[in-house]
């Protein structure tokens, strides 16, 4: 298998048209990468692409998007719910697959140093590449926006990891980093009591003292009279599919309640599922490379 | 995703590493195909290829491969243990992904047409290709060898499927048909007693009324003091792993026996595996085309 990373930049415009077609171009004329997916929100006045590739591929598409970017959006006269620093306002790099957390953190590290050295944007690292503890959150590196980092990006508390201590005139500053892919599973429950999907929500999630890297909330699913644990797993090899199933399974074995089902919303790695297998069959030295379809690469 | 088909041709030459490499090439400069595996007996005289790709140009790399062999073989002087009818002896078609079992028929009928028009090989079609009962099974299509079928070739009971009865002079006939991926699948008992074992696969096993499209064979692993249900699932839509897994798991505990653990041997195709994790977390509405990875191609 070959290396792959997936990069999901947020750009500061969700409005022209032919802005956003002019960086989605700069991510497809880029050999070696496929771009997955682009969503855009006017209120927001932001958009999301999602590209793959190997890592240098990824690296070249996510520097010829930002300079797109910095071409043609103007934050002096950017409005927007959504709160942002710049331009090319996050630049998240994730490991896919046969690459470890350092060498995305390292990819992001050299992404940030040409964002600086070729378009003159400072740039902040944060989650996994963040220099500080202070500047792992991503609310924390952007508190002040766009317009509060012109007047404070000398102060020494907030001083860019690359580059000047000054914005670009029209692009602001980025914010670059590296996590682990995020997988969105909701587990069913065959009942209608709200507050026992709440109780294991809080029961599982990490913030209570539940499961690494897991997210949870309790929902209902009204027009099926039952209720859901609905979970981020933040890094899937701290918490696995299966784990979290589990332990919402035996929360809910507990109050006599079955599980009705499960659902993986949006896209998985691969890894991820293979986990599973390997859990439920207690599967003896199993290489996602004994994949047929992982073949065709590399 | 794409369609994908992988093409496991069977070549009567296993020592002249001229002719296999001839035969590879050819394989390897087809575009879109990518060649996996080969694999050379020098006692049976006989080396197999495995490789993958999109229907027409998996056809295109088989139709190359058999020119080669055409070319550099010649049946009148070959010898070796194992059974064969030519040198492009056995040409199967394995639906991988995105192709339903009749896509795979025609795709070899289409193959068989072309070895006839091209080559001037008769053509005999087998298992899922079979045009009746008596041709499924490879042994019993393949009955007399070269030898044997050069004299009796235009007796009815023998006449091709494709093309005029008569064996090409140095290359004999081909035989082509499709098949389903074979998962080779042990799970593994925590006891010595090799009675147990040989009873689970007989209760489990297609042969003696058990689960469809199994095969299983009962084993002792002297290294590790255990006993092994070894079974060959030849149709993982009638019977997944996960359906073997749970058979041979409830036997077991019938006997008071725990498992403990399972192993696929070699290649196993994607859909297997998530049928496996589908199963174990009751997945609703879950799609392939979830895989991250699986949205790099097509």
């Amino acid at each position: 298998m070959t290396k792959l990373v997936e990069c999901i930049p947020n750009f500061s415009e969700g409005r022209r048209p032919e802005v956003l077609d002019a960086i989605a171009a700069a991510v497809r004329g880029t050999a070696g990468v496929t771009l997955l997916d682009m969503e855009s929100d006017r209120d927001h006045n932001r958009s999301v692409l999602t590209f793959i590739g190997e890592p240098e591929a990824v690296k070249q598409a996510a520097l010829a998007a930002a300079a797109k970017a910095v071409e043609l959006i103007d934050m002096e006269k950017h409005q927007g719910e959504h709160p942002r620093l710049g331009a090319v306002d996050v630049v998240p790099f994730v490991p896919v697959s046969e690459m470890t957390m350092a060498e995305a953190v390292e990819l992001s590290r050299a992404v940030g140093k040409e964002l600086w050295e070729r378009l003159r944007l400072p740039v902040y690292f944060y989650e996994e590449a963040a220099a500080s503890p202070e500047r792992k959150n991503l609310p924390d590196v952007r508190k002040g926006e766009y317009e509060g980092r012109k007047r404070d990006i000398s102060d020494p508390k907030w001083m860019p990891d690359v580059g000047e201590p000054r914005m670009h005139p029209t692009a602001g500053a980025a914010i670059v980093g590296a996590r682990f892919p995020l997988v969105a599973f909701n587990v069913n429950l065959d009942t209608d009591r709200l507050e026992l999907a709440k109780a294991i929500a809080r029961k599982v999630r990490e913030k209570d003292g539940g499961l690494p890297a897991v997210r949870a909330l309790g929902f209902e699913i009204k027009e099926r009279n039952i209720v859901q644990v609905s979970m981020n797993l933040v890094n899937y090899h701290k918490t696995g599919i299966h784990q979290a199933f589990e332990a919402v399974r035996a929360e809910a074995e507990k109050a006599g309640v079955r599980v009705l089902g499960s659902e993986v919303v949006g896209l998985v790695p691969l890894d991820a599922l293979v986990q599973c297998a390997d859990f439920f069959l207690k599967l003896e030295n199993f290489k996602p490379a004994q994949i047929l379809e992982t073949r065709l690469r590399g």
